[in-house]
C-alpha cells in the first residue's frame, strides 16, 4: 500500500521570530518502511516553544534541518512495522515530524501510548513533554517549601499551568505572569494561581511587587530576557531560578546584553540552573505516573488550544510568539 | 590602663577600585571596656578582596561603615573581658577592624583560636575566611568528580592557592588562571595545578583552551567580568560555576552589562551558583578540622603577603587588585 504523504519543510533557518514564510508544503510517496523502521500516521502534531530554538543557527541541543519535515513530536499508530518490539495498531509518540506520514527508526520513538488511560493527545502535553518539564524542574530543581513563594513566566501556557496546579499542592504561594487580562483571570480560576500579572501592562513590575510581598523564593522561568532582568532584582537570598526556555529573547546571534548578574548571584546565593526535559528521561516514567493520578481524580486541569489540519502548524507555533494561544497548542491530523 | 588606638578610617564610600586616599589615619585613647564587650589587642589585620565590596554603595551582605575603623577581620589577644566566656590572654578572630586595639561585643568574635596548634595567623588564611572558603565552596558547591576539569580564577592568591590542592587531592585535572608568569609557576610548582594560563596575555584565551582539552566541568570564580564571560563558553554539559568574588568588575553601580547567559545556562543546563563563606558556619568546623590535618602533615602549601605596620593596610589592598600580591595578604601589628 501507497500513501501520499503531506509535510510542512523547514525553508530556512531563522534567529529571529519564526513566520510562516520560513516553511513550504510538500509531499511525497511513502511505499512502506524499511528493516529497523516502523511507518507511523500521525494524529496529533506538538507545537512548542522550544521550536524556535531548533529552527535558529546558534548552538542548541539539537537542530531542525532544512528541507526536511519541521521536527516535532507527533503521537499516531503505527501501519506498518519492521522493527521489533512494535506492532501495528501501537500507539507511539515521539520525534515523528510536521507531517502526516513518519517512517522512521526507533530511536526517534519515545515511548508507546495506550489510549484507554487518557486521550491520546494528553502524550504532547499533559503527559508529555509539557507535563514532563512541569514536574521535573518544579520537583528536582525549585524544589519548593511550602510557604514559598513561586513566580512562573507563562503561567497560562502549557507548561505553565500545570507548574502552578503542581506547586500550589506543595502548599507555596503561586505567582504568575502572562500576556493578557483574561489569561490572567484564566490562571486563578482554573490553574490554581494566587496572583497574576499581565506583564505587558506599564506598572506590571510594581503589580509583581504586590503579588510577591516576600519577595521571590523559586523563579520557573520560560522566557528570560528583560523580564528575567527585573524579576532578579525580587529574589530572595538562596533563590533558585530554573531555565526553562527563552522565549522572550528574539535572538542569540549575535548574543543580546543584559545587565551583569554575578554580583547579585553572590551577594544572594542564588542558584541558576537549566532544564532540557530530554535529559532526564530516567524520571519521566514516575512523572507521568503521579501526573496521570491528578488527572484521573480530576485534580489537573488542563487546556488545549487545538488547530485542523497540517497546513495550520506555522500559524500555530507563530502564535506561541504572539502570546494568543490558550494552553497546549496542538494540530490534529486524525481524531 | 589606658591604650592609644591608632586606627585605619575609611573616609568615603568608592564604586571602583580601592585607592590610599579612601582612607585616613584615626586615633583614640581607649580606658578598658564596657559590661558584655572585651578589648582586643590585634596581632594580624586581614586584606581581603571582599572588602572592595562592603566599601561600595551597592547593596551588598556587609558593609563598612564610613568614618568608622575599616570593617576587617584580625586576630589578636585579649587584654580586658569584661564578657562571659572570654579571658585575658585568650587569642581570638573576629570583626575587629583595621586599628590597633578593638573594643567589641562578643558578637564580633567568630571563634577562639589555639597559637599552639598552628601560627595565630592562619586564622585569617589557611584555617579563616580563605581556607573555609575554599575548602566548603570546592566541597559543597562545586563537589568535582575524578577527572573533571576544575578552572580556578586568581589561582594564586589566598583563596586560589588553597582550591588547587584540595581539588588535586580528589583528582581532578586542575586549571588556573593568574596575571603574571611567575605567579603561574608558582601555582604549578606549589599549589598541584596542573596548567596555568597568565590572563593578561594577548592570547590567553587560546592558551586557556589549549589547557582545558576536555572543556571546563567545574569553575571556581573570584572575579567574574571579562574573563568569566568567555569561561562560559567553554564549560561543558552539567558544569557548575560558584561565584566566590567579583573582583575583575571595577563597579557595580550602574550595573555594567555583559552577554546575556540565559541560553548558555538553559542549553549546557549549567548552574551558576552564590557563595559566601560567612552563611555557611556549621561547616567552619568540619572544614578547620580537614585544613588543619592537611597542615600537620605537610600536605597544604602556603603563602603569606605579610606588610608591616596598621599605615601599609591601604596599600595592600590596592595590591590585590593591581595582582602584586602573592598568597593570603596580612599586615602585622604583633608578632
Amino acid at each position: 500500500m501507497r500513501y501520499l504523504n503531506h509535510q510542512i519543510i523547514l525553508k530556512r533557518r531563522t534567529d529571529g521570530l519564526p513566520c510562516a514564510g520560513d516553511f513550504s508544503l510538500g509531499e511525497q510517496w511513502i511505499d512502506g518502511c524499511g528493516a529497523g523502521e516502523v511507518l507511523v500516521r500521525n494524529y496529533y502534531l506538538s507545537v512548542d516553544p522550544a521550536q524556535k530554538g531548533w529552527m535558529g543557527s546558534a548552538v542548541n541541543y539539537a537542530s531542525a534541518v532544512v528541507g526536511q519535515p519541521m521536527r516535532a513530536l507527533a503521537v499516531g499508530e503505527v501501519l506498518v512495522s519492521q522493527a521489533e518490539g512494535f506492532s501495528v495498531g501501537d500507539f507511539v509518540v515521539g520525534w515523528l515530524g510536521w507531517q502526516e506520514y513518519a517512517c522512521v527508526t526507533t530511536d526517534k520513538i519515545q515511548t508507546k501510548v495506550d489510549p484507554t488511560v487518557a486521550p491520546l493527545r494528553y502524550a504532547l502535553g499533559a503527559l508529555g513533554l509539557n507535563g514532563l518539564t512541569a514536574y521535573i524542574a518544579l520537583n528536582d530543581i525549585l524544589s519548593p517549601d511550602p510557604e514559598d513563594t513561586v513566580l512562573v513566566s507563562t503561567a497560562a501556557g502549557g507548561v505553565g499551568s500545570i507548574v502552578g496546579q503542581l506547586a500550589k499542592r506543595r502548599g507555596c504561594h503561586i505567582v504568575g505572569l502572562t500576556s493578557s487580562d483574561a489569561k490572567a483571570r484564566l490562571c486563578c480560576c482554573e490553574y490554581g494561581y494566587d496572583r497574576v500579572v499581565n506583564y505587558t501592562a506599564s506598572d506590571w513590575l510594581q503589580q509583581l511587587k504586590a503579588a510577591c510581598p516576600n519577595g521571590v523564593d523559586r523563579y520557573f522561568d520560560m522566557v528570560g530576557g528583560w523580564i528575567t532582568d527585573e524579576v532578579i532584582g525580587l529574589m530572595n537570598h538562596s533563590g533558585v531560578h530554573a531555565q526553562v526556555g527563552t522565549a522572550a529573547v528574539e535572538g542569540w546571534s549575535p548574543v543580546p546584553l543584559a545587565p551583569r548578574r554575578e554580583r547579585a548571584v553572590l551577594v544572594k546565593e542564588l542558584t541558576h540552573k537549566g532544564f532540557i526535559a530530554f535529559n532526564h528521561e530516567h524520571r519521566f516514567d514516575h512523572a507521568r505516573r503521579h501526573l496521570l493520578d491528578m488527572i484521573d481524580c480530576g485534580a489537573l486541569n488542563y487546556r488545549e488550544d487545538i488547530r485542523d489540519g497540517l497546513a495550520s502548524a506555522p500559524a500555530a507555533l507563530v502564535s506561541l510568539y504572539e502570546g494568543t494561544n490558550t494552553g497546549k497548542t496542538l494540530v490534529r491530523l486524525v481524531d
